[in-house]
């Protein structure tokens, strides 16, 4: 089938590792200025000889290295060292321990892990809880699209069969959003970035769960408003102190979690629900719903888009922790005419789209497949969770409620110790954690950990945490 | 190898068209009420039976109908139809004729444009110009990647071997980026709009090319900077106006495409390039230089970035143009400082970006099959224009220079004949065109017209061409 194409592209076998051996050879000469700028590469025929290779390889290997640049061709004549300068191979950026425990550093600090770091702190799921055989379906069935799909802009609002897809998802839940109310980005997180463009200005005043997911609060500083937090109750945000931030406040816009939400495992109940709205109406304060986590619920949660029909509360979300966090595609469901400017918004900072990924999306959404993935990872979950649960209930670590889904375990360590500490400590041993307080606007959060149970499966991380915790205490 | 997964997720024919007919008839029953919320589904074996298709297709088509929301299954009895609202099926949001002849104006007549209008007036290749078997070839290649690729975040600066092959194409242009001061974005436009979050202030002066890329005057517009334009000369930007405004106005930027320049064609002389790095330096503007349209050259022009080694020059680029618009992958390469706040603006902003597209544009370079199609491109473009100058010619319009590559004629029309009034007539008849004031922010070239050689095939073109300037010249 693809053999005869993948061993000329060179993988990590036979002529492919002899491809890698002729490259690597000769850009060690040019590196080491054996062949100088300028100077002839030996022939084809004579570096075959040499290495004990195939011309073709030869000619494979000073093609790619013509595509990156190192060398030229002069058809006729042979091929030629580049007579530029070549870049220094100056160290990547790598995690940095000293930095401040603010909320970039989780994200940092997971997103940069190196294989062999623990991510009990990350917010998603190890890649073998993931649709694996799905993603690559998906992704041969899109390699056999319609050329256009393959190479043309996407259109404004996103492909139509996934916004009609989404439209009759949402219907399940309530929400009703016709497709043209539907617009798909790059991923929830832009969708809200995009969001917060178009409703706030810097120094508007914006609501927040408190404790929130902690992209909401770096993403928020990035647009220099005021950041106001409201605790939250095992049942959603308490309904008086929210109020209170209403009168006095005046915020422009509250942005929350739909259905579990991220770090407590909270659920709104109906009559705070219904409670939160009529305060948000009559404060005219609109409303960010991020259902970023829905798809791990057992039974669907109120949802504030669903009682208010789309009118000020916007409904986002997106497939990157259930599906594929690799090739992302987030959607916004509002008013028609919020739709309509984020449009041109969206043509303005990044004019097409992601079409290729929405087009994977719709294929791995579309059949029966989804629905049994999601049926096996509540199932793993739940169990995950009880074990994850014991695990830190050896240590003293408790959890603040039992969640009715998800990936996390919003926890209270023993008295007296501080998460940040811990955290620090426990990233000088390759274990990254989430420390309470990057959660949390009013910085109340100092004795809570958020555990991501689907990445707690090494025990390193209990010895780990347990070591951290004693150095923790000691130093506190 | 593929076909057993095919026709089980329902293509054209033979199962896919009976499923196709299974959920159509269902979706029918429903909406008509015929089936009301609540109501039991069909037995599968009645339905198969009835509708003459095997029970396993009924199956599918209802597992189908429940992963859109539209039915629910209930273990052991049946399936019903949900009991909640279905969306209204609204119109989508079509072209608008109505709208101001604006920078959205191509973009968006462009974008959601149908197959059958034609797109003088857009920016990018037709699909049978780009390359499609490379394309499905590298999306099978992604198929077989290891699982952490298809499912994961990507790391905040971005694929490692993709960075290590863009700096060492740069370092074949002078511009000596070494891979860890390279980010990945998910495309040149969204490098742009991160560049001016970080750059630029509500209120500053940022310094265009008059005319240039409309895109660019609309993302200004978004971050609602002060547009400033300099006259190009087929050389570059006018020396004397640059040094003018730069002592009148005091930019904090100015953007510029490298390369082939957008609309017009120019090139920057040697001279011309110094002589505007050097009132940058004086006037202390920073620098973002666009290379969308550098693999079109057939010899390189001077880059700035490559004058400036990269301090107060910006080097932005992605591969829409020349590879796949619908996966893409755009890149800045920029000062370690800027890159380390940029990076902190992409978590915030979109968290881990696109790993997929990067694997996937790293499967095209990575090999001699891009220079062979750059290669056969740039041809076929010489060849094109050569055709269309002659048919534009015969209508009267002439170009203001001869380009030495790249997709467009920046025209001049025949005397007195507004651009705008043209598009606009031909837009009626299913042609989007590309007016010069869409380019200029001194709306100084109303009589000017941008054409896409590579989107003039259809002798259509240039009759309708020809009655929307008859129909303008009457008006006007």
């Amino acid at each position: 089938m693809d053999i005869s194409t993948t061993s000329s592209q060179g993988g990590e076998g036979g002529e492919g590792g002899q491809l890698e051996r002729v490259m690597a050879a000769m850009r060690r000469r040019i590196s080491a200025r054996a062949l100088p700028p300028g100077a002839k590469l030996p022939s084809i025929r004579g570096c075959a000889k040499t290495m004990g290779v195939s011309t073709s390889t030869v000619a494979e290997a000073y093609g790619r290295l013509v595509a990156e640049g190192a060398v030229q061709a002069r058809p006729g004549s042979g091929f030629y060292v580049t007579r530029t300068p070549q870049p220094l191979a100056l160290a990547e950026i790598g995690p940095r321990l000293e930095r401040a425990v603010d909320p970039f550093w989780v994200s940092r600090q997971s997103l940069e892990a190196g294989r062999a770091v623990l991510k009990p702190g990350c917010g998603w799921l190890p890649a073998d809880w993931m649709p694996e055989a799905d993603l690559r379906r998906a992704l041969r069935e899109v390699a056999r699209a319609e050329t256009a799909v393959l190479t043309d802009y996407g259109t404004p609002l996103g492909h139509a069969p996934l916004r009609q897809l989404l439209s009759r998802r949402m219907a399940a839940q309530g929400v009703v959003a016709p497709p043209a109310q539907i617009l798909l980005t790059e991923s929830g997180t832009q969708a809200i970035d995009m969001l917060l463009r178009l409703l706030v200005e810097p120094g508007d005043t914006v609501l927040v769960d408190d404790p929130c997911y902690f992209n909401f609060l770096a993403l928020l500083r990035a647009h220099r408003v005021e950041i106001v937090g409201v605790p939250m109750t095992p049942a959603g945000p308490d309904v008086e102190a929210f109020a209170a931030v209403v009168a006095s406040h005046r915020p422009r816009l509250y942005i929350t979690n739909a259905a579990i939400h991220n770090p407590t495992g909270a659920v709104l109940s109906p009559s705070i629900a219904h409670r939160l709205l009529a305060l948000c109406e009559a404060g005219d304060v609109t409303v960010i719903e991020d259902d970023i986590f829905g798809d791990f619920e057992e039974e669907a949660a109120p949802r504030l888009a669903a009682l208010d029909g789309l009118s000020r509360v916007i409904r986002i979300g997106s497939f990157s922790k259930t599906l594929t966090a690799a090739a992302r595609c987030g959607y916004v469901a509002a008013r028609p005419e919020w739709i309509a400017a984020l449009v041109d918004l969206k043509i303005a900072t990044s004019f097409g789209g992601s079409p290729v990924a929405a087009e994977l999306t719709h294929a791995l959404l579309r059949d029966g497949s989804y629905r049994r993935h999601l049926n096996g990872l509540r199932e793993r979950l739940a169990r995950t969770t009880a074990d994850v649960r014991a695990r830190l209930g050896v240590l003293g670590i408790r959890p603040w409620i039992e969640p009715r889904g998800g990936l996390f375990l919003w926890c209270a360590l023993p008295d007296g110790i501080d998460a940040a500490a811990v955290a620090r400590r426990a990233m000088a041993h390759d274990v990254v954690l989430a420390p309470g307080n990057v959660f949390s606007v009013s910085q109340s959060a100092g004795g809570m950990m958020r555990f991501n149970v689907a990445q707690c499966g090494d025990p390193r991380v209990f010895s780990v945490l347990a070591r951290a915790m004693e150095g923790a205490a000691a130093e506190g």
